[in-house]
């Protein structure tokens, strides 16, 4: 039998591969002889730069660059060679996230994304032919208007100035000049890896609906808004397309905007991204059984999470699919229909940092006790 | 496909027949043309008569009787007629339970079992040819001495005077005098059921180790047991048994000793008396699988409980089975040799109040879950 386990990470408690790993430990209790075969998954969010430099042999990278609001970062990016092309994995959230300022730094009306622009610009130094960026986490809302700059894009306002950083400046947006913007960008083949389909502006925009996390009050969220869509009305005359409705722009607080203006941008599921660059199709061929997990299921797990996305693909070919979840939400039905069978791991009425300190026994267990009951299942007559 | 379902009750949440149709409604989603057959179970403790009378059709009597401290309590026990013999059900915590006081009024010292006597009375005088009784939860340490005496049995000091109740008053204890006993005891069939093994005295016996929980200091233990242990040599004048070492008789304070006074009593595990009262054994016939269940499950579910007793039945005729605990302990390993898989219910990281008030709903979806998870077993290739 050949059982492919690939799970997400536990967040706050074991990586994807410490996940996978107990998840073989289990099994094995009930299969010594199986074949295991582990493939530790992210999403395209935090995280995934570590999953997938691990399992392809990349090298972490580090570059000092600017931060989201003042000041600088140490940010970590990777590369991919396999000899033939490079590939740079970069996760917006790494230069120019929200977990690198404190909740009372928090300002989308200056936060900007430059820094990651700052590691495309190394990216490119390193000979990157393909890059890949994850967005989510972050805390800028300036449409990419920081990455574009950063790439020697000239955002100018009604007096031929360079726009200062942040979101709210776009509101004086009168040209967008790109006649200094490297040359390099043209002939990279650039991926945006992101788990959300928001559009660009309105009611399911970036602002209104990833504002308010990002700080922003009722006020700044209608400015915001109304300066992302000016910033994509200014970007039509250079691209001849109005992007403000256009799926997926609504990530990271519009940096597609800004990306599509340096590069011929393709937009795709983040968990899609990672399925693809681990080749996992291959890897499915010939599997019986498929488990995946995530720290914590629910029905929004359907939204591009990382087991609804291996799930989907297992079972384009007709192999079932077992889920393990670290604590389900009070909601799991919608799920079904693409995975065949779920489990918690939470063994009683615990706190949650109790509950997080045996993640990895009850992951175990609950691991054995699946195998377990296939077994029984194998051997009995079920109809 | 022909499932036995066969759970305890969850203590706190629910009951045994509402355990069985939680797992019931789970399966269907996955099996509904399966034939289930629910049988509730018990262990011969607390609620042990509350699934008997409902399963085999019994009516349950009230009588006014003495409680295990002062003053009297309206006990319940049934009484199942078959048309050809009428079993009794009594349970010791209905007339002499520590539930009945409050926990200050915990005083094993003068704590009595003679209400239970006077159930068992007016079971005799119901024409019960048959008397199980559960022992569990007592709050009496008297050997069952006030049962004998509420009979008709006679303990009597030097001076030739009925003992007072309670557990200290038997180092007085110069004779036993039957004569006056209940002529009815000699005809009936008596069987005790319990889920401990402890012996009467010493350091596994009822005081030492049942004595503490129902009150006793220190001091308090030591009186107790060299009161039973005395009790014991004085009923072996009549009866020609030492009993001090007797498996079972440290249940419920000792009663097994006040009862082999005045019964041909039969002892038996909790769980097997329940078991084979409900012909349990006929039911498994052609079962494909058997689900049990309990409020808590851990290794100490091998010490005579629900799940380990039914399972030891289905495991005799190769009948897999697989139990949902509401919560599991830290560990259940040992339970795998008799149960294939093992489940707890509880969803994610919750205080044991809002555990318990879901227990319905993760029962449902657990059931549902192991349901499917037979199928996939079923289906795919597992060698």
């Amino acid at each position: 039998m050949k059982i492919v386990i690939a799970p997400d990470s536990f967040k706050e408690s074991l990586s994807a591969m410490a996940v996978a790993t107990c998840i073989e430990n289990g099994f094995s209790q009930i299969f010594p002889d199986c074949e295991f075969i582990k493939i530790p998954l992210a999403d395209g969010g935090e995280g995934t730069v570590d999953v997938l430099v691990d399992m392809l042999k990349g090298k972490k990278q580090y570059k000092e660059v600017k931060g989201p609001i003042s000041g600088n970062v140490n940010a970590v990016w990777a590369l991919l060679n396999d000899g033939q092309s490079k590939t740079a994995l970069i996760e917006i959230a790494a230069a120019s996230g929200l977990d690198l300022i404190t909740p009372e730094q928090r300002n989308p009306l200056i936060s900007t994304s430059f820094g990651t622009g700052q590691i495309i610009l190394q990216a490119l130094d390193s000979g990157a032919n393909k890059i890949i960026i994850g967005l989510g986490g972050s805390a800028s809302n300036d449409g990419g208007a920081g990455i574009l700059q950063a790439l020697g894009g000239q955002l100018l306002n009604a007096q031929g100035n360079q726009l200062t950083i942040g979101g709210a400046a776009l509101e004086g947006l009168a040209a967008i000049d790109l006649s200094k913007l490297d040359k390099r960008c043209a002939d990279v083949e650039f991926i945006v890896a992101c788990d959300v389909s928001n559009p660009l502006t309105g009611d399911n925009g970036a602002s209104r609906v990833f504002g308010p996390q990002k700080g922003a009050t009722p006020e700044m969220v209608e400015l915001l808004d109304s300066a992302l869509s000016h910033f994509a009305d200014i970007a039509a005359q250079s691209t001849h397309i109005k992007q403000q409705k256009s799926a997926g722009f609504g990530a990271a607080g519009g940096a597609p905007l800004g990306l599509s203006l340096a590069f011929n941008i393709k937009i795709q599921a983040g968990i899609d991204m990672v399925l693809d660059i681990l080749q996992v199709d291959d890897v499915l061929q010939g599997a019986d059984l498929v488990i995946t997990g995530e720290g914590q299921m629910d029905n929004q797990t359907l939204n591009g999470k990382t087991p609804y996305g291996i799930a989907k693909r297992a079972q384009a070919r007709g192999i079932p699919v077992i889920a393990i979840a670290g604590s389900l939400g009070t909601e799991v039905e919608g799920l079904y229909e693409n995975i065949g069978s779920i489990f918690g791991t939470v063994r009683s009425a615990q706190p949650l940092a109790q509950v997080l300190s045996e993640a990895e026994g009850n992951l175990t267990r609950t691991a054995r006790n699946i195998a377990a009951t296939l077994l029984i299942g194998n051997e009995i007559y079920l109809k």
